[in-house]
């Protein structure tokens, strides 16, 4: 059976290990075979750890770390600074391969630059990418990039996302996934030029599965497996939608609470189906966004992910590890990019 | 009391006259001193006119046109060879003065190139652009712009948009609006060059209340009343909205009607209350973005626009055309823009 350890950076994030933590061991009681490094401040998991069970204790190991990146810390300052942090200590442990892959709920543009500094850019490829996973309106999730790394993107940039996103899907579905790019309209002419070049590019390249532009509404409706945009682009379409998700949500529970029959009647009913209508679309159920294009699996969570949220992005991370432990796309990644000219 | 009379493009959008005339006639039922040019195909008008009584008619007047604009048509080729079209000859009427402002759900790239060619951008800016209103969590409207006229935005031109905002929500709301512009991040260093070079522009701009960056996410929370940003960007905010909404819509029906007790008690009551939460931010039930920039008043509705949506529009448009006759926004966006150097 795989075997898999992650290497989690507890003292970041919001809330640091009193939401980390508890994640982490609540992914251990569902993953029997798992193993985690807790990279933090040593005091701070010391309580939440104390009293578990013998067999949860073995595959836990603290490892200490005397300093945090914090929430609003400059990259480029804590990437200089901030090597005994608990997120650099935790990306050297994917680096040396003491762990398979890296969570983290910090600072997201000190985690890319730390990421990217120790972990390196796979050969041939110019930029990684931080790609998303949503639920769509059927049962298949949908994968989004970039969400942020970079604020904009050449065609040749989209192109790379593309392979990248590809490879990766493939690896772990198994079936060749269909790649859209983001538009403003599905007509040839509609876009920006780096846009319609990045079209061309893809449709013409071998190992793309392109099926042509989409709109921002129809990006939920299974029209693709994956979505190509530049990070502005992505980052605001994410937020967009995490925001009227929590719109949608206090509007129905108002309406609903101000209703004088469901005042009296059936409100833990309602409110349970409410839940679970909106729990797969909520930032505080699910997080987690993957770093494509290193030598090395990362997943970020969001800053203020709670305990849910933060194990669903261990949860991911533990997934791809396994996926690339049977079928390594990172190899696969690095020698489709240098085997190629991507001109 | 102050009167206005609307052009509406009854033969475009996806529909045409079966939900323009009607949604004509709603709105006049509503607005008593309004009156109404229908531009259209003649015999597809009459049907829903004939038996009109005798005081609604006097305030419509059928304007023939022999062709309209295909939603699939080329902008420039519709500019060209579409002169007859219903779209065109509403666009006419408003330069020629005969009506306040124009109404259609015609194609959108066909509409805003025609407009342009025949008002005419305001003298000293350099680009139109597309506003839209959206309800926030509170009481108050969020206006966005630039919604998609251009895929791209110049430092220069975001400064412009931002002043063209302020000028008409002030003109229509009588207080100065405070003024966002869409990042990734509220940091300085977050975001494009464009953008960080437009946030100090806008910033020294004495007639402008800026506040500062503000992310998707809370674009909805009252943080400003006006956001700027380009039409890449803000086409696929709100078609992500658009979206989301419709998704998380059909995921509580669903919720709802797949509950054993739900589905035999109170479901009338919980249809209508989801009806009320959902109705502002549904394209089922609002449409209408402005076209700000030009010489004169120009509404698009959405393509698809049902009956309460065009005549959401058509309010809109209404609006708008009673604020420019009460204290011109158009003269003072002018007086504005020649008297400065936007360098």
């Amino acid at each position: 059976m795989l075997k898999s350890t992650l290497a989690i950076d507890v003292s970041g994030g919001d809330h640091g290990a009193q939401v980390t933590v508890p994640a982490a061991i609540n992914f251990l009681r569902k993953n029997k075979t798992a193993t985690v490094k807790l990279v933090g401040i040593e005091q701070q998991i010391k309580p939440f750890i104390v009293k578990l069970p013998h067999q949860l204790l073995q595959r836990i190991e603290v490892v200490a770390a005397n300093e945090v990146v914090a929430m609003d810390e400059q990259p480029g300052i804590a990437l200089r600074r901030k090597r005994n942090s608990s997120m650099r200590i935790a990306l050297d442990l994917v680096k040396s391969n003491v762990a398979d892959a890296c969570v983290s709920s910090g600072n997201t543009g000190a985690l890319m630059a730390m990421a990217h500094f120790v972990l390196k850019t796979i050969k041939g490829l110019d930029r990684p990418a931080i790609m998303g996973m949503f639920p769509t309106r059927g049962e298949s999730e949908i994968n989004i990039l970039d969400l942020g790394a970079n604020v904009s993107a050449t065609s040749n940039n989209l192109l790379q996302f593309a392979l990248l996103a590809s490879i990766i899907v493939k690896t772990i579905h198994g079936t060749n996934p269909k790649v859209a790019l983001l538009n403003v309209g599905h007509e040839d002419i509609k876009g920006t030029q780096e846009i319609k070049d990045a079209a061309v590019k893809i449709a013409q390249h071998e190992s793309i599965n392109y099926v042509g532009y989409v709109e921002a509404d129809k990006v939920f409706l299974n029209y693709a497996d994956i979505i190509v945009c530049d990070g502005f682009v992505g980052n605001v379409m994410l937020k967009a939608c995490e925001g009227m998700v929590t719109l949608m949500y206090s509007k129905i529970k108002a309406a609903i609470y101000n209703s004088p029959i469901f005042a009296f009647l059936a409100r833990g009913i309602l409110r349970k189906i409410l839940h679970q209508a909106f729990v797969n679309y909520s930032t505080e159920h699910r997080s987690g966004a993957l770093f494509v294009g290193l030598n090395g699996i990362v997943v970020k969570s969001h800053g203020n992910a709670g305990i849910s949220a933060f194990e669903h992005a261990i949860e991911l991370a533990y997934k791809y590890s396994l996926a690339s432990k049977k079928d390594s796309y990172n190899d696969k990644v690095k020698s489709l990019f240098c085997a190629e000219e991507l001109a």
